[in-house]
């Protein structure tokens, strides 16, 4: 955890007060005394510092903190993610990992061989979600929530949704082990602001899937022989991303 | 599972006899029957189909395969990683993680951010690491191990060690958000053949390593200004090195 978040209902006036994990985590590993100063952030806000002004270093925890605001959260990521819904476990990694990474819009779709029960899981509750979300936050320094928005039937999103894509994104990419668009010749020759690329289920996309994606011109790039994990490959694909788009910033300056 | 390994324990003449996880893995998951055809590796050696001649659905699952061996694995990875050593669990997804990347050599280093009790943690024990490392092999399709290698003080991964690694690796890397150099001019101005990239532990590098590492002449290069998880580093910076090697051989051909 390296920025502690604060929600609405922390606030005592000019204080705020932390009773759960957050106190916890500034009594036993940031190990606070109170004058300390460490960092804070508000939840969809601005970032800063807070003294601690009172601290209960027993079970329950409680910490009273006096904050200062005065700094911006980073920028989200120019990347935006399409992942087809994986087992639980790995959903939460990729909330973690994809909050951390900056991503502001997780679309998680429907797919052939996404099984049918893992739309009956709990983590699909945003009251389930949020905490792998705020975890990916606090490693990163952070305070602005991804968007998540579940797409249940891969038609509607396919139809409807993605209908509107190709004006609110420079790039539409997927990842597939036979693509052959290179994301350096794509991003060279076409301006780059904002990239949706789409993460296929364990097991890959059908045909079907392919062709539809094919249809709305997402350009398929392949990472390479190696199939990685959903979760590895959201990481890995970023980074590739993130270099190619590093790149063409230093050629412009 | 994408590949079912084989050890060299399970042959029985020109078969193969599976009794554990693997058993279970083709009744439950890839739910074989008799004269169906799965992908198969032999550790450390090739890797091929092979025809299921038995199988016991019950528990306790068995089944008997009969291989054939044609293809060579895939390529290691052209980088090898240098990381302080994590918390056990995080140490686990390394290992599985950076064993689907492909990565043949993983050195952990002891740094002054190290908590000293991960060095007693029974993870450090190959009989209890390998199997993370096997998780990996099977999730990307390979069936060379990477080396593991512990070195338990600093000082002597810096002196020792270090003294034969500028003849091994054309670059050595040191992941640091305040680093400057890029990545993208780095390769691009030498030859790149095989890199070595160092990831610091949780709250980062202390001065002095820093130093070692510059004395080293490791290349500080900065990913960006978030703090990512070390396991995810690990990732994000391969598919960041990845990028940069794939664009160059696309300038070449």
């Amino acid at each position: 955890m390296n920025i502690i978040l604060i929600f609405p209902e922390d606030t005592r006036g000019s204080t705020v007060e932390l009773t759960d994990y957050r106190a916890k985590h500034i009594v036993k590993v940031l190990r606070s005394e109170v004058e300390d100063v460490i960092r804070v952030g508000v939840l969809g806000g601005l970032m800063g510092v807070a003294t601690v002004r009172e601290i209960n270093k027993k079970y329950p925890f409680s910490v009273i903190l006096e904050p200062q605001f005065n700094e911006s959260p980073p920028p989200k990521s120019s990347v935006d993610i399409v992942v087809a819904l994986p087992r639980p476990i790995m959903l939460k990694r990729i909330f973690s990992q994809a909050a951390s990474l900056g991503v502001g819009n997780i679309h998680i779709i429907n797919a052939r061989r996404v099984e049918r029960s893992f739309w009956d899981a709990s983590i699909l509750e945003p009251v389930n979600y949020r905490k792998h979300l705020y975890a990916g936050l606090e490693q990163a320094v952070d305070t602005i929530l991804p968007n998540v928005i579940f797409h249940r039937y891969f038609k509607t999103f396919v139809g409807e949704y993605c209908l509107s894509l190709e004006n609110n994104y420079s790039h539409l990419l997927l990842a597939h082990p036979d693509g052959s668009a290179k994301l350096s010749t794509l991003f060279a020759t076409q301006k780059h602001e904002k990239i949706l690329v789409a993460i296929g289920p364990e097991g890959g996309w059908v045909d079907y899937e392919l062709e539809q994606f094919e249809e709305l011109h997402f350009n398929r790039f392949s990472l390479g022989p190696r199939i990685l994990r959903v979760d590895s490959a959201v990481i890995y694909t970023h980074g590739w991303i993130m270099a190619e788009l590093d790149r063409l910033v230093n050629h412009s300056t």
